[in-house]
């Protein structure tokens, strides 16, 4: 059995985990650095297909927008390394939503639509900011307090529209809005949101170049965090004994039970406070589903394209099965015009973006996804109700089949701990975690608040770590003298 | 000379003085309450006027929306009362605003442009929350901050309108951007805005019902507030002592000399932290021009209309003159579709809003209004570059040119202390302003944060200052038992 003994071992070669790779190598030497990686590639959830489109287009399967533009740092670095220009690499997917329902298009202007969505949003926040002891609610519930406590001042249309517009946020924190916590669940953008057009897969590989020991398909299997060293040992019996370590894997695979598969065997236990925090809080499952077509017959003039569900759509089930199928109009539906996003009218493509429990169930029955959206992608047809055509592709993520994603990002539901597992897992609050100095260190987007749940998040995280390892070694150097 | 004894004399017959006069009557008797105003009529600026249109209708030539409509406590109470109904008194004039500039109708979808403008004022936001030593910069300078900064993320289109568009704001504060404060400059919406139907007029009408003691035409020259009892005298010689006072003029009138028309002397004089806090902020002018046609040229389908200036208008001037006038599309314009709000497609009516100087000038020669708007209005014509007709009338307001207003409403400019004269004038906080237990009190929109500026917050204030005193009246009357 090989051992490996360095500084740095870093679990995971996401964004975070390469991010700190390269800041530890700005001071460190490859020796002193390795990579695990459960995965047969790098980048985790930045994953650009650029093999599968009949169109030859490519298809970033897990992030693909720079959100946050305002304050986003790999946006910063992609512009500040001089290769990445706005208008050929980018774009603002963010014209006006054009929304259909059952009976075609809605008219959102007239009935003042949007006016509603962001009063009733601020509704919540006021509601929680207020009261700060206000229990926290499914973002279905505080939809119909807003119109009830409002009812004066809206129309029966609006209060119908209401309801089903604001499940649009299913789409982002890829949750059904039964679940979804309305305390937690209205974004705050800090900024604009930028399609990548380039593909987020080329920044893992950036990161990559500098470090030379990058180990693929080495699931970790056990940590020993007990002594003076930390110890890694991965499924094929490899070890790796570090100074420090730098753990990465998805939220998802930290909540663990060591014997699933994926799962990580602490000796000893990871402390409650930690174990506690993981429980707290879910993990979504945003998906997506890649049409591609041999015509374009949608409205192309459009960036992107909501399709309402029904006002008395079926209730949600934890899970569905082919016996027990999605009905069309059950869940809103989200599409980006992704011809129009690479200003390519002759490559038909549609990306829809998908929720729990539908992700779960088409990335397991890809086969099934043409088939429940079909109707209601045949609102979208320029030609009215002549059937639109069936795709030359269907292409489906598998974030939730993979042991060592199950899913897409951290998610809050009605109740969860939002922050705790940021404060137990960032290091950077005393007496709580595994303490502000300790020798187990961990990054990913499920560990900071700046970014939460973004690529940037995950970057900035990577970059804490080595910053603080850094740090570490300098003063023991130092002291040393 | 007549001499008045009482417990409470409010100076100022307003919303904030009628509201602190009524919730005072809920337990002192008539006799106890006097309120002096120094115009020959109640409201204060709540005024409607009912019989100037040539069409009958009614123009609110004060405050005409109720504000933050999740939390307006005076809208609470109209629909509470049973007798305001919004679909009936109230209209939510919150469809798209459509942009003209000199070239005809802007296309603000096909150019982000409202992603743009939302972006630079999250922008100055985040700029003031990150560093809270950040130095005040007018709007002006802060727009071309944004530009500077994010010049790879903007087409040169987005950045030749923002720079427009941002001056949207004079339209709210009453100012203009060269001088307008970027730190409190953005709004903070809380809910939507209801325009009133019914006229801000009714308010003080309803409030004043039940106020047996309400003296017109009085403005007050001097108050003494030495001794046990306060002592108010009148222009008329009219003496008023009173336990308590509320001072609900504007804060315009509270910053003047005591020579000026208007000017209250104070004896002994204010402090110097409340007088310095009157300098510290300026007072802006929101004017209206209501212009009345025999027919509809416009597009009626719309509810309002922004006519941005040029990209390279003249810099501001302090004042105009008949001299020195102001050029067409120099400053922007915002117009409302009155008769739409009145549902009263037979009543052709626009309102347009008024910023200073412009509103300085307009309201000095009303007759030069037409002049100005006439070639900006030209670009709302259905039919293109046929003249459009002139008004059947031209109303304008006159709030800079009375003595006792001098303005709109509190505003700030860049460089002011935004809260300093609402922490030094709401005898909230220990050891500013005249301390918390003094007898002489202030009220009205500049003197309260919830509300700042608006009909509910000078409601608010009047209702705070009168609970005050009923609980110091009961708690001296408990004690002397």
């Amino acid at each position: 059995m090989t051992t490996i003994n360095t500084k740095v071992a870093i679990i995971g070669a996401g964004c975070s985990g390469l991010k700190a790779a390269n800041e530890l190598l700005t001071l460190l030497d490859q020796r002193d650095v390795y990579v695990v990686e459960a995965q047969d590639r790098i980048g985790g959830r930045l994953f650009t297909d650029r093999t599968s489109s009949v169109h030859g287009l490519p298809y970033d399967l897990g992030a693909a927008w720079f959100h946050d533009c305002l304050d986003n740092a790999v946006l910063d670095y992609k512009l500040a390394l001089g290769k990445f220009e706005v208008p050929r690499d980018g774009y603002f997917d963010e014209k006006d939503i054009v929304v259909y329902d059952r009976d075609g298009v809605v008219d959102l202007n007239g009935l003042n639509l949007n006016q509603i969505l962001l009063d009733a949003e601020k509704f919540s926040e006021k509601y929680y900011y207020a009261l700060l002891d206000h229990k926290d609610v499914p973002l279905k519930e505080i939809a119909t307090r807003y119109i009830e406590k409002f009812d004066k001042l809206l129309t029966p249309q609006q209060k119908h529209y209401l309801v089903r517009m604001i499940r649009y946020l299913e789409l982002w924190h890829g949750i059904s809005w039964d679940v979804m916590s309305a305390k937690y669940g209205i974004l705050q953008h800090e900024g604009r949101n930028l399609y990548n057009k380039e593909g987020f897969g080329r920044l893992p590989e950036e990161l990559a170049k500098g470090v030379e020991n990058i180990l693929l398909s080495q699931p970790v299997k056990k940590i020993y965090r007990g002594g003076d060293k930390v110890r890694v040992v991965c499924q094929t019996g490899l070890t790796i004994e570090a100074d420090y370590i730098i753990v990465t894997v998805p939220q998802s695979v930290l909540a663990l039970d060591k014997d699933e598969v994926g799962g990580i065997e602490w000796i000893p236990s990871l402390p409650k406070n930690v174990t506690e925090s993981l429980e707290s809080i879910h993990f979504g499952a945003l998906g997506k589903i890649v049409l591609e077509f041999d015509q374009v017959w949608w409205d192309y003039s459009q960036d992107r394209y909501t399709i309402l569900p029904d006002y008395d759509a079926a209730p949600v089930p934890i899970e569905f099965t082919p016996e027990n199928p999605p009905i069309p109009f059950q869940f809103p539906a989200y599409a980006i015009n992704y011809s129009k996003v690479h200003d390519s009218p002759n490559k038909p493509s549609l990306v829809l973006l998908t929720q729990a429990p539908l992700t779960n169930y088409f990335e397991k029955y890809p086969e099934k996804a043409w088939e429940y959206y079909k109707p209601m992608l045949q609102k979208l047809s320029v030609t009215g109700n002549r059937p639109i055509p069936d795709p030359l592709q269907v292409l489906t993520t598998s974030w939730t089949q993979n042991p060592y994603f199950r899913g897409s990002y951290s998610a809050v539901h009605a109740g969860d701990d939002a922050d705790g597992c940021i404060i137990q897992l960032s290091n950077e609050f005393p007496n709580v975690g595994l303490g502000l100095d300790s020798h187990v260190r961990f990054a990913g987007e499920h560990t900071i608040l700046e970014g939460a749940g973004c690529v940037h998040g995950a970057w900035l995280s990577g970059m804490r770590e080595a910053k603080f390892i850094l740090k570490a070694f300098a003063l023991k150097t130092s002291s040393k003298l």
